[in-house]
């Protein structure tokens, strides 16, 4: 399986998205600076990845620290978490990363400050050993809907390239064929960006299952002649009545799975669950640049003088979406109210899971 | 509106349609060979205008014949004929063409030379408008559903580029557009081959419609908005039952459009009925290579080491299609088979028209 990042040798490898799918190259930091620039470059790409890369950036940047005591180290340290902060300033899991990996020195305090710097490694490792975690839960979960023999359509990349393994709708996928199923894997190319024909294409190739690209306008056709079992698709954003936010496209899909009887999940992180909203219809789409339509590799494909919509996401209504897969099971969209706040300690799973 | 084909002083001028969209330029072909190579190459491309340009350029071969006798002539004209016939041997109105221009001049066989040179100019001119009258008539049929101030989504390209002018699908957006109603069009880019992007939004500019580019996996999100009133396209064959053969994608609008009740029309010239073919799914579906899907406008963009579909076609079952509209009229699909063979002169067209 492709990673995004990895920690070897008090160094961070990370693998450089942007000559995907061409060249599959480890860009070497030794230097906090080259782990800012990588995500300010978007060689890593991915909220849960971006996180790990962050504290990954911190342990490294605290190794470079001399320092005599802890106000000192920590002083030393500010810079390179407003550093790290400052590469993509809306990114929620950079920021909670940075906030935990100085927690981390606080805690450590006491401790001489080589030990602190150890300890930021390790939290930078539980971070990503929590979300390869989280993932391979939902793998597990979502492997149950994947029978011998089938064939799975995907949309987009929801992939291990995004998180610190596994991804999330392709977490079924992998866990499947770990466990000797056999399985194949249409991806939908995924216009205007290709991360289907760009990323998740190449994943599959690299874990050695056999995958079929197609353009997103045949999936339904294929569909209709019987030729997908099921479809997984990831999320940007699940809202509390279970309508579901994710990249252009997943709407159709997910109409056109249920028009033929094709079941139709999606892989959600609870992270991802919005429980605050009320609705999928409350959620904003953003709407980028027509660049995007009118250029595929820099080639322009139509003629100047006409306009364009990129709307980045849609919504799809919870009624179309057979179950959520989280990492604590898989739930009918209705129930995943049920999963919020303090309510869910005392919840017993078992009943709700589908 | 942009035309395929012109004869103008003489002379044949075929827009050179591998340039589009970037460049508007027409070869002026004075030699039946140069007639020949534009469709060979693609230059001119769409059934009905490959037919109108064999026909000219059978004419401009006739032009250049030395002879004093029918007999002459005749023998002369043969290796146009069949030089012509060569260029895309599986392509029906060609032979069709080419054997109206043979029998037009057997049918002037008693005239002078000239005037039999003449005729054959006569005889393209008449295919060519018999082409536009058809498709007028299809868009006077089809504007009737067209609103002020509706948006129109279309797939692909039956345009006027593929036509003697007006287009099937296109039809009723120009007739629409030049009775003064305010439309936009909304065009699926449709991959692979981009003719939407490409010809169709070309199309639109040139007529002054506004027009706006959307990848194919966008319409249905769109139509979920409300932001679409209806959805033309065209086709290549239509069984008896209804059911259409078109695009690949055409199928996928049409169930989006039925889930959110948005009407789904078909623009059909009775040509492209085939009455022999009971249903769609035994109308066979090209499978295309893999590059297409592989490369835009030269450029990979997915690894090496997996595989692609590449169907041409899909088919949509007549019970999404709203309306199949002819020369003849709009007829709901379950009508379709009463237009054939010897029934239609006594049909009662106003009776079954919708």
């Amino acid at each position: 399986m492709l990673r995004a990042i990895e920690h070897r040798g008090g160094k961070v490898l990370i693998l450089d998205q942007s000559k995907l799918p061409h060249h599959i190259e480890d860009v070497e930091c030794s230097d906090w600076r080259q782990v800012a620039d990588c995500i300010k470059t978007l060689k890593i790409r991915g909220a849960p990845a971006i996180g790990i890369a962050a504290a990954m950036g911190a342990a490294l940047g605290a190794d470079s620290i001399k320092a005599g005591d802890f106000e000192e180290f920590i002083r030393k340290l500010e810079p390179v978490l407003s550093g790290l902060l400052s590469t993509r300033p809306t990114a929620v899991n950079l920021k909670w990363a940075l906030e935990r990996a100085k927690g981390r020195a606080f805690a450590e305090r006491e401790h001489p400050v080589a030990d602190i710097k150890e300890a930021l490694w390790r939290e930078a490792e539980e971070i990503h050993a929590e979300d390869i975690a989280a993932n391979k839960a939902i793998g597990r979960w979502g492997a149950q809907f994947i029978k011998d023999g089938d064939t799975i359509l995907t949309h987009c990349n929801a992939g291990a390239l995004a998180t610190g393994g596994y991804g999330t709708a392709t977490a079924p996928i992998f866990v499947a064929h770990e466990e000797g199923r056999k399985i194949n894997v249409i991806v939908d190319e995924t216009r205007p960006v290709l991360q289907g024909a760009r990323l998740t294409a190449l994943e599959m190739k690299e874990a050695g299952i056999p995958a079929t690209l197609i353009t997103d306008n045949s999936a339904g056709a294929l569909m209709r002649k019987g030729e997908i079992d099921l479809a997984i698709v990831g999320t940007d954003r699940t809202a509390r009545n279970g309508d579901v936010a994710n990249k252009i496209g997943t709407y159709s899909v997910a109409v056109l799975a249920r028009e033929n009887g094709v079941p139709f999940y999606v892989a959600a992180p609870m992270s991802s669950i919005d429980f605050a909203m009320p609705s999928g219809d409350m959620i904003p789409v953003e709407e980028r640049s027509e660049d995007e339509v009118f250029h595929i590799g820099g080639v322009r494909i139509a003629p100047h003088g006409i306009k364009a919509r990129n709307m980045a996401f849609d919504i799809t209504p919870a009624r179309y979406v057979t179950a959520i897969i989280t990492e604590l099971g898989a739930f009918r969209p209705k129930d995943i109210k049920k999963l919020n706040g303090p309510a869910l300690a005392e919840l017993n799973l078992e009943e709700i899971r589908l």
